[in-house]
C-alpha cells in the first residue's frame, strides 16, 4: 500500500548505491548524495548528514551490504573476515547510537547459514531492505493507532523532529499526520522551532511542506502561547527512550510541553516503537542527560549569540514523568493507565511470539 | 548612594553631547556612540541601538535638550516654536513608543513658565536629568522590594531584558539582583536566550556579567529541566502593560514561565514601575498581542533557518492571568491578593498627593 503524497524518505537503495538526503543541507537545499563505497557512508553518518536513530541503522545496514558487493573473493572465511572489519568501520561512525550497531549486527547474523559467497550478498541485502521495511511498517502502525486519537480539525502540537526522515518513512509522532494527508482529514500542526539544533524548525516543517500537510512553526517559548489562542487539541512527541514506569526522555523541551498540556488539559501523547522501551531501565532517574558543548546555545550558522566566556546550561534530553503521558503510542496499539505493568506484559506477550 | 559595581548604564549626559550605548553591537562589541546633534539621538532610536522603554524616554529627553542648546534666537517664541518642531522630529523616531511621547512632553511642559530663552536651555536640561534620575531612584525602590524576597544562595529565573541597560539603572526584574550584588548576598540567575530576538542570550547575559552576577544562559525550553534540576526558587520578569486587575503582558513566553512556576509550586513575581500599570485597561482580554514578521523567527544573523514560505505564528507578547502571580513588584511595595482592588486603592492614593 502507497500513497501519491510526497513523503519525503532519508534512505533508498538503487542496487549499485544508495541514495541519502543530505539533511545538513536542509532546509536551504533539498540535496541528495549518491553513496557508492563504504568511506561516503562513514562520512555520512558520522558527519551528520543522515540523522535519527532508524534511518542511521538502515543506512548502515545498507552500507554494510554495498561494501560486501565489493568483496573479490570466493571464499566465505575471507568474506566473513572482511565484512567483520567493515561492520566494525561504520559502527565506529557514531560510537554512540545503538541502532547503528543492532542493525549492523542483525546483518551478520543473516549470513549465520550461508553456504557461499554468492548467497551471503544477496542475505546481506534482503536483510538491509527488510530493516528498512519492518521500520516502515512499525511506523505505519503507530501511525494508525495515533491517527485513531485525533479527527478532523484537530491543531496538535510537536517538537524536535520525530519524523519521516528520521526513520525509514512516516516517522512516530509525524505518522499520525501523514496518514491524515493521505485520507484527506485536514490537521493542522504546530512545530515548535527546537532550540538549539532547530530541528522543528529545520526539518519538521520542510518534510511535513513536502507532503502538503498544514504546519505552523513557532519559537519554543510560544508554546503555551499558541495551546491558548490556536486551541490546541492534542500534543504528540518522539522518544529517545522510555523506561519500564513510562518514564519518557526526549529533546530538551518535551518535559515543559507536557507540564503546559496539563495546565490546558490537553492530552500529551508519546508515539514510538518498542525498541525505545528499555526495561532495564525502571525509571527515568535512571536516564543519564547528557550535556553537551556550549558553542549550540551561543553560536548560531557562526554567528556569536552570546557574550565570550558566558556559563550555559545545556542538557540536550529531559524527562517527562510517566503521569504527565495520556498515552504512549506503539506500533502493538495505545497503551494507558499504569504503565509499568502493561508495558511489563506487554514485552512478555512478545517474547512468547 | 552609589556602588563600585559596573552596573552598565546605557545613556549619559556629558553636557555637550549624549553618550548611549549601542545595544544593537551586543554582544559582540561594547560600543559606546557619542550623539553631537538631534539627527544622530534620532537615528539612535529608530535604528533600536537604544531600547527599553525608559531608556529610549530619556535619550529622546536628551536629545530634545541638546537640540535646545544650539538655538541661535534670543525671542521665546521662536524658541519654542523651534522646539515644538524638534519634539515631533523625535517623536517620530518610533511611533509606537509611549515612553517617548511621555518624555518629550515632560521636557515641553518644563518651560511653561522660563521667561527667557537661556533659563528655557537650562530648565529643559534640568527636566532631562529629572527623568533619569526619577527612573534610577523608581529602579532601585522596585529592587529593595524585591530583594526582600530572596535570600542567599537562591536561584533566579529571567526571561527577556528587563535590565539597567533598558532603564536609566538597575533594570526592573533585574534590579534586586544588582542590589544584591552590592551587599553581598549571593543569588543565581538563569537567563531564558529568549527567542526570536534573544534578548536574554545578548544583553541579559551581558549586563549582569559586567556586574559580576552570577549569570547561567538555557534556552528557552529549557526551562524546565532547568526549574527542576537547578532547583529554581523564583521566576522574576519584567511587564510591557498590567491591566486592573493585574494580568500582565510580557514578553513572549513568560506566560509559559508562569505556568512552570505554578506547576512547580515556586513563586512567579513581575517586577514594574506604577506608570506600567493601565487601569483603563480591565483585564488581559483587553491587551492587543502584537504579531510581527515572520522573518524574525525563519532568519537569524542574515542565515535562513527554516523553509522558504513557512507559515510563521510570531506573536511579540503573550498575558499571563493575575491568578499566576504571586505578586507584583513596584517602586511603592509589594503587591499581591486581590489586585484590582489594590492596584485601584494604590493609584487613588498616589493622586491625592
Amino acid at each position: 500500500m502507497d500513497s501519491l503524497l510526497s513523503i519525503p524518505r532519508s534512505v533508498e537503495w538503487n542496487h549499485t548505491h544508495l541514495t541519502i538526503l543530505n539533511q545538513q543541507k536542509l532546509p536551504n537545499e533539498t540535496e541528495y548524495l549518491e553513496l557508492k563505497d563504504i568511506q561516503s557512508v562513514w562520512d555520512a553518518i558520522a558527519t551528520l548528514k543522515v540523522r535519527g536513530a532508524p534511518a542511521i541503522g538502515i543506512t548502515a545496514a545498507y552500507g554494510l551490504a554495498l561494501a560486501a558487493h565489493s568483496y573479490q573473493t570466493n571464499s566465505l572465511e575471507d568474506f566473513r573476515n572482511l565484512l567483520k572489519k567493515d561492520r566494525d568501520y561504520l559502527a565506529s561512525a557514531r560510537p554512540t547510537a545503538v541502532n547503528l550497531f543492532w542493525a549492523l549486527d542483525r546483518l551478520m547474523a543473516s549470513i549465520a547459514n550461508v553456504s557461499s559467497v554468492a548467497d551471503a550478498k544477496k542475505a546481506l541485502v534482503h536483510e538491509a531492505i527488510r530493516i528498512q521495511s519492518d521500520d516502515e511498517n512499525t511506523c505505519r502502525s503507530i501511525g494508525e493507532h495515533a491517527l485513531s486519537l485525533f479527527q478532523e480539525g484537530d491543531r496538535i502540537l510537536t517538537i524536535c523532529n520525530a519524523g519521516s526522515i528520521a526513520t525509514a518513512r512516516y516517522g512516530t509522532a509525524l505518522a499520525p499526520l501523514y496518514l491524515a494527508k493521505e485520507r484527506g482529514i485536514r490537521l493542522h500542526v504546530y512545530a515548535c522551532e527546537t532550540r538549539p539544533i532547530l530541528q522543528g524548525a529545520r526539518l519538521t516543517t520542510w518534510e511535513l511542506m513536502q507532503a502538503g500537510v498544514d504546519v505552523t512553526l513557532i519559537t519554543d517559548n510560544m508554546a503555551a502561547q499558541t495551546i491558548k489562542t490556536k486551541d490546541i487539541t492534542a500534543v504528540i512527541v518522539g522518544a529517545d527512550r522510555i523506561a519500564a514506569n513510562g518514564d519518557t526522555a526526549n529533546k530538551i523541551g518535551t518535559f515543559g510541553l507536557a507540564l503546559l498540556a496539563k495546565a490546558f488539559n490537553i492530552p500529551f501523547y508519546v508515539a514510538a516503537p518498542l525498541s525505545t522501551i528499555d526495561l532495564s531501565t525502571k525509571t527515568g532517574a535512571d536516564i543519564p542527560i547528557e550535556e553537551r558543548p556550549s558553542e549550540e546555545i551561543t553560536e548560531l550558522a557562526g554567528t556569536r549569540i552570546a557574550p565570550p566566556g558566558v556559563k550555559v546550561y545545556n542538557p540536550a534530553f529531559d524527562v517527562t514523568p510517566h503521569e504527565l503521558i495520556t498515552a504512549i503510542i506503539t506500533e502493538k496499539g495505545i497503551i494507558s493507565g499504569h504503565y509499568e505493568s502493561v508495558l511489563t506484559a506487554l514485552f512478555k506477550e512478545e517474547i512468547k511470539r
